[in-house]
């Protein structure tokens, strides 16, 4: 079933505690994207970059099933850049340097291929951008999951709003959860978010797992510890994209199958985050992926049995 | 099958963001034997207090079926004092006073009458104590759990590795384990602690859930998410408690039973953080343990069939 994916196709350099990269290939609709087509072929991109943008990376995108006919390459311009220095516990990072680029007055463009999608992934990107696509799908999909981060609360919130109404899922992380409610309680934050729209709610929490609220219901899956975590850069679009990618392999957005696309997820972002950028993504094995999930039903499965 | 509580019976003083508190009931073995209570009835305390302590609080601790024969009640001395300050996060907090008063030279004297016993929880308390307790059983326990702090591991190096040696399941929380092993990664940090003795590895990280790490394997229990966590002081001496006394009433040692201790204790330790100090504790019932364990199953519970 078709998968929209909107978001940057970007360059980041990236400083962890175990080295560091020049110019790399990053970007969330990257991330999300080469996530998702481990669960369906039919992806389509829509974003921009700048004619310093590798042409072999686009054509590995197309290689793994990812159309690109809605990715404008603006000649003359420059694609989008982030520098960024994690700390030792590998949750927190700073930005070293920002460039919009291309990014700056990005228009997307709808292709007319891609207007049957069924589902669509809104990654981080102003929320007048993520409404435009939204206006510009005619027949809404069956599901849309959205992603923003603090800046936009901070420069565009009353557009943010506009937006999160609008979407069936948000998938955001814990801090942005906080900053969006003025709530430390993740489960007050929870209740304020479901009353602003969405109907689901991911909060993604890095090492510390992901939480799937819906109504009264919650879900919880864990990270996998892993003995080294090489760079979290893309490890949370990795986990939108496994998910995304995951229902609209199964057709299925029920609560029940949302949290399968949840640990699904999960495995896509434990990988992700075993290299530097998405080298661990470009190559993986279907039986892999398979294993990875076992490895967490392995994790958190007990027998307890309540009379 | 009874169960040797060793720790401390103290009184604390806890500021966190929803109020403080001037002198309350708290101390390690407390809050464990509190937890172990709704499981077994047949503990023993090890301990020591002053004659502040109040008399009323004793015959509660015997009331849920807390022996406390070697409960020592120093005359003209002063209980354990701790205060402490929590931060928003209620993960950190500092250390506002610590007063050892009984503490300082005490001597875990064990009647006669605990010496039948097979399960052995020993609290946070000095390596040497902890090791004249073990010492001072004839026959060795089938399951000895011990706690430990970085207070020990800065101070007592030598004392802990040999206590640490002795014992079966090790049970700390992540930057204790980090601390010990210098390792940021608790993968590689449990590796290290299984070669220093104990077959079993709890890593206790408070509201981000708790890990158990034995040979190859690994097992994941989440924290309950709530809407407010009033104190977390003896959090993780109330899921030690659980976690024991659940295996002490079920006479199984095995992993696949530790799994199941693991739940219990995090449900135990969720009612623990909701009201101030040893409060929820001393007034749970039944079927509200199994409601909670219940919300654990289904907090975690999916369902993935791979072929």
């Amino acid at each position: 079933m078709s998968l929209i994916v909107v978001g940057t196709v970007a360059f980041d350099a990236i400083e962890t505690p175990f080295g560091k990269t020049d110019k790399i290939i990053g970007g969330a609709a990257t991330y999300a994207s080469l996530a998702a087509s481990y669960f369906t072929t039919d992806i389509k991109l829509v974003s921009v970059v700048g004619d310093d943008f590798p042409r072999d990376t686009i054509k590995d995108l197309n290689r793994r099933g990812i159309g690109t006919e809605g990715l404008q390459v603006r000649d003359g311009e420059k694609s989008f850049f982030w520098k960024g220095r994690y700390h030792e516990d590998m949750n927190s990072r700073d930005t070293l340097d920002t460039q919009l680029n291309v990014l700056a007055d990005f228009d997307p463009v709808l292709p007319e291929s891609y207007q049957a999608c069924e589902f669509l992934m809104l990654g981080n990107l102003s929320p007048q951008v993520q409404q435009t696509v939204m206006d510009r799908i005619e027949k809404r999909p069956r599901l849309v999951v959205m992603d923003t981060m603090n800046f936009w609360m901070e420069s565009a919130w009353d557009e943010l709003m506009k937006a999160i109404a609008r979407v069936d899922v948000l998938a955001i992380n814990d801090a942005e959860a906080r900053q969006l409610t003025n709530e430390y309680s993740l489960v007050k934050a929870a209740q304020k978010i479901l009353q602003m729209g969405p109907k689901y709610l991911v909060i993604k929490k890095g090492e510390h797992g992901a939480l799937l609220f819906h109504d009264e219901q919650v879900f919880f899956a864990p990270a996998l510890p892993l003995e080294d975590v090489f760079d979290p850069t893309g490890a949370g679009d990795t986990f939108a994209g496994g998910f995304i990618g995951y229902l609209a392999r199964t057709k299925d957005v029920s609560f029940e199958n949302m949290k399968r696309g949840i640990i699904y997820g999960s495995a896509m972002a434990s990988f992700c985050v075993e290299k530097f950028g998405t080298e661990r993504m470009l190559n993986l094995e279907q039986e892999e992926v398979e294993e990875r999930v076992q490895e967490f039903i392995d994790l958190v499965q007990f027998d307890i049995t309540l009379v």
